[in-house]
């Protein structure tokens, strides 16, 4: 039985984003297991995104490494045509590094930058699968309540939970 | 006192994008005086995303045209990571035209080629300000539902109303 170090070392993050990161963001998305085809490469497609377009692309990241490999993401960004409404598009850990504070780290940095560009609020949107259970578990432990549930909105018997928090 | 022509013709709808579609839809968007400019320069990007990318851009549009002028369009498409979700991204008529049905053929056609396409829910975002409650109006005499409020979603006081059409 392996125990999680809790002594987990102080998570850097990093905000820029460099051409290397749509590999890593492939990689560390696919090698989660958790996300269909169609998700990796849009999650793959956001960070050329951001490349090619800089911050008007509208999507911001946070990387954290450990030994040099990409341990985990962020993605998010204010949602276009609000005031200060952001959506966090992402947030993936590696599966090596789960169960150790870090998907919370990441988000709490996130939730500090939202703040700091001005933001007043954090929706986060997940589906009502088993499979979601422990990332609903996630929000809920980290402050977010349920905004809205949309039936079927994926597929038949799998809805829409959209989370919230408020940062202001 | 002007009265809207009730004999208005049959409308011709043409799904194909061209060039001069990205200029046209700009001055008809801003012709309104309905949206904000970032509401004008995202509806316009959405048409040079189409020209750009095609399909793949998840961007479709139905528009109508009288006297080789556009009088209307809808951009809707399928909700990426969803099977057989869409979203109605755009509805506009040119203000001369509005109160004669051309938004409600619009939305018909559009509801039409959801269903060829295999979509069996189409949505349709909107705000809780005063300034659409005509918009509001149309949905629920469209068969429209809402389906979910987001509280001060595009700023304070001012929310997101989803509504939602089953289609299949």
């Amino acid at each position: 039985m392996s125990t999680p170090p809790e002594d987990l070392p102080p998570l850097a993050f990093r905000a820029v984003v460099r051409p290397e990161d749509i590999e890593d963001v492939q990689s560390l998305v696919r090698a989660t297991g958790f996300f269909s085809d169609e998700e990796v490469s849009i999650a793959t497609e956001l960070v050329e995104q951001r490349l090619a377009k800089g911050p008007a692309s509208g999507y911001e990241f946070i990387f954290t490494e450990q030994g040099g490999s990409l341990i985990g993401y962020t993605c998010y960004g204010r949602v276009p045509l609000t005031r200060s409404s952001f959506d966090l598009y992402w947030i993936v850990v590696a599966p090596t590094m789960q169960g150790m504070g870090v998907g919370r780290r990441l988000l709490a940095e996130t939730e500090r930058a939202v703040v700091r560009t001005g933001g007043t609020t954090l929706y986060a949107e997940t589906s009502s699968r088993d499979q979601y259970a422990p990332t609903r578990s996630f929000y809920r432990a980290s402050g977010y309540s349920v905004a809205a549930e949309l039936s079927d909105f994926y597929a038949p018997g799998d809805s829409k939970i959209v989370f919230v928090k408020r940062l202001a």
